[in-house]
């Protein structure tokens, strides 16, 4: 039997005070979905104390009836001189209405001195005061440590009075905070050892915090050294240099080490989880991620590629279907034979080593990722290349000529208009369109003029747009590389295209992404 | 006297094999020179025997001059059944003309087997051969066992035969290389020490990848457990999830645990030669990179920007100068009024914090910020929004109307044609100009246009354009905002502009460009 460890994700809490997050109430709902669907033990969703948003989400959280996970209400302890009950902000976490609340009180005498304004002995009422109030209310309480580590450091004694303060109170778990997230993973397990020794009995938990860059092995070191809860945020998002990355050291601890964070079955899911709460959160989720990144099990160097192809586990840590990834060989100039080979066997399974189209295959790459382009995420434009290389490809029409107008400012609701002149086996045909910006008006305008032609063109769509720019010292004239993800329902597709006129790159993608439908899903 | 740890950077050979790099001769001599700047003492450049552009690099990298840094050429053991001095791979090494050389070996008996398909007994002797070729040549030779620790894991004995070939044939150095990063901390710990102990004089070298997210960790483990040279890459490039940070082990090891990795003087340059290096590779550096990140010393939650400003150490765990990066204090709905007044008080210092203009200006950065904007990056519209609110600003010109034209084909070297009508003090200009793509044509005529009024402006150019699509489910017609960073000479400032249509977003960061100068810096 697995030990278990309990997870506890900050994302919507501790994860939204990351430059760049900004969290709908909605998109918070999404997140707690997600996660109980992986099968994360709690989530803390909010300071209702500090901001009315979370207040609207527990009131609506009710609704989504979580299968796995509990949520939890954040909060500080009473102010000094005052009343637990009387507390504006104990009062907003008890209308939140969670079943189990996490509350942070200081154990650095530093901060107690210099920032509360308090006497050591009255930031240790406040703890047991507050932890007790909740208690008697019924509510399981996580009393979280702050700056613990830092204020054990400088005064151990007192660190270890303020836990005993909220162990008094009636606190169930004990979490310990390296708030400042400097501290090396032997400070880590030193101190936990300490505690789970002085408090037998008392759950004990890890916060950390990733400023030193050991986030990951500061969390897993408390775990070695008996801490069974880990608090974290799913992909790491928080202040500074962020939280602890959850899905890292669930990764770790659960396929590793032999404890148990999540429900075996679940553990495939944890880079679809990953990719979800990026896209809800609107950040790119950074391809070299541990386990969950795009990159994470992607091979470039030829050497690597034909290693892994013989022997899977001698470029592999784990197996990366274990988490719900997959092995990728990455186009390159670098790539060797071999990798160009495996690619292209998807859809030419005879083509030889020897070929002299490999060759040229490689160059034409060279070429063109000298250009801008880059083919690692734009598998579609990668298809259509190789196609026309081995004279495989007849394009399904060709463009005499568009022009888009944008102008400001504008009389009805919409910027730009395009009009297009397009060739079909020989036949002309004229279209325009309206749209939203330069790049909508020619995107519907090519459809217009396509859509007699090719009906299936119709369940198109696109469901990704990005923009790089690739040299910014040239600022305004840079070379933009553009990437579109489109769908017919069925299947999702990549293609990229590069220019310095964002039009154009974006044209390019457009022809590619409705040839790939035209050629290979029709 | 602090210890001194060999700092040895594969910026250039290892982190090349990261999906999405790919440097240029120009590019990696750039890099070289920021390292040496740095003072690194040692740079792995390439592979010169399966990369010709590697040899180019180190014929071309005699003129640099470094100052600091000793460059090293990188490559494996002879073949079998070959001699050393006739495999190409150790020709191509020696006509790099580097004083010292990395040749890596195979430490588990499984890939010797499996992927070399030799004798175990042949690859020692191909180890002791080549080690001992380059030796009598000259040459200085860290031998670089391939996943030592997994083959430590799988056959200890066989492992530390490998290493003991490698002594034999005169290796100065045994880097243990974490191949497939799947370490942990106490795995590295204990095999370091038993390689320092059955080798001692030889110098040991740790070389992690961060596919556990553990590179920096296990670095720093194998340091304290006597390893005096640490291999990675500088900002964590490398394959799949990249290899150990160099930049956050340095300041680990430097600034917290009394190492010495580079002078004391050049580590104020940390954070700008991280800068330098993600600029060069074309990378983004994650704001959230610990120590050199935009957002490491970064403060948004309320109650955190009061804690700093009453006492830094409450939560940095670094002072952001000993790096040479800087705090800030985030702009976003969760600020509290003391971190906006903060940020105010640089431009208008006798702003009160009861003031109604706080109200109304937290009240415009939420709506604005719901919109898309983020004002983060973009202190120049930050400053004009506040002098707008407070009454302060009366605009330069007025817009009457903009046309912009985009087309394919189109008859010269530019795509797009630009019409554009101001008015400035009651005055009427019209102004024209062509552009390579609709934001470069829409920029110079708005320049053109405004010249003759504003002759400062002439010495104001862009040197950076960056375009994120926000809402990428609405595919073409997506949310666009669009961050621009000009300078005039002597300072620098950044403004933002969002809208559906990318050339109008382009052009309310333009304005706001415009503006910023002929209100705050002329």
């Amino acid at each position: 039997m697995k030990k278990a460890i309990d997870i506890f994700d900050s994302t919507l809490r501790d994860g939204a005070q990351g430059e760049g997050i900004s969290f709908s109430v909605e998109d918070k709902l999404n997140i707690a979905s997600a996660l109980d669907e992986l099968g994360i033990g709690y989530i803390e969703a909010g300071n209702p104390g500090s901001n009315p948003k979370d207040l609207e989400f527990f009131q609506r959280a009710a609704s989504l009836n979580l299968k796995h996970s509990t949520l939890v209400a954040f909060g500080s302890t009473r102010r000094k001189n005052s009343k637990a009950e009387e507390d504006n902000n104990v009062i907003a976490m008890m209308t939140a209405n969670t079943r189990v609340v996490a509350i942070f009180g200081k154990c650095w005498d530093l901060h107690v001195t210099e920032i509360l304004n308090a006497a050591p002995e009255e930031n240790l009422a406040m703890i047991t005061d507050t932890v007790e109030y909740f208690v008697k209310n019924g509510k399981e309480v996580i009393f979280d440590g702050e700056h613990f580590f830092d204020g054990y450091k400088a005064n151990p004694d007192y660190a270890l009075e303020a836990l005993g303060a909220a162990v008094k109170g009636g606190a169930s778990c004990l979490t310990l905070c390296d708030t400042n997230g400097g501290s090396f993973p032997f400070e880590i397990e030193a101190a936990v050892k300490t505690v789970t020794e002085r408090f037998p009995g008392v759950t004990v938990g890890i916060h950390c915090h990733n400023d030193g860059g050991l986030g990951v092995a500061n969390s897993i070191a408390a775990v070695n050294a008996g801490a069974t809860q880990v608090q974290g945020t799913y992909l790491g998002f928080g202040e500074r240099t962020g939280n602890a990355n959850l899905s890292t050291i669930i990764a770790n601890l659960q396929l590793k080490l032999g404890y148990r964070c999540i429900p075996e079955e679940t553990m495939q899911f944890l880079t679809t989880t990953a990719m979800e709460i990026a896209e809800i959160s609107n950040i790119t989720l950074n391809n070299n991620e541990p386990f969950v990144g795009l990159s994470a099990f992607a091979h470039k160097a030829g050497m690597h590629a034909d290693g892994v192809m013989k022997c899977s586990e001698s470029f592999e840590h784990i197996n990366p279907a274990a988490v719900g990834n997959e092995r990728r060989f990455l186009v390159s100039e670098i790539s060797g034979k071999t990798a160009i080979l495996k690619k292209i066997s998807k859809f030419a399974p005879d083509m030889d080593k020897n070929s002299p189209y490999i060759k040229e295959i490689i160059d034409q790459l060279k070429e063109l990722e000298h250009k801008g382009y880059q083919f690692e995420g734009a598998e579609g434009s990668f298809r259509l290349l190789v196609q026309k290389i081995l004279g495989n490809f007849t394009p399904s029409f060709d463009l005499v000529s568009y022009k888009v107008l944008d102008e400001l400012p504008y009389d009805n609701n919409f910027s730009a208009t395009t009009t297009i002149k397009v060739k079909v086996d020989g036949q002309l045909k004229v279209a325009a369109a309206e749209g939203d910006g330069p790049v909508n008006a020619l995107d519907k305008a090519l459809r217009e003029a396509l859509g007699t032609f090719y009906p299936s063109l119709s369940h198109i769509h696109l469901i990704d747009y990005k923009v790089r720019v690739m040299e910014p010292r040239e600022a305004t004239a840079a070379v933009v590389r553009v990437l579109i993800t489109s769908t017919d329902g069925n299947s999702i597709w990549s293609t990229v295209g590069v220019s310095s006129d964002i039009i154009e790159a974006s044209w390019l993608a457009l022809v590619d992404s409705i040839e790939y439908k035209l050629n290979f899903k029709n």
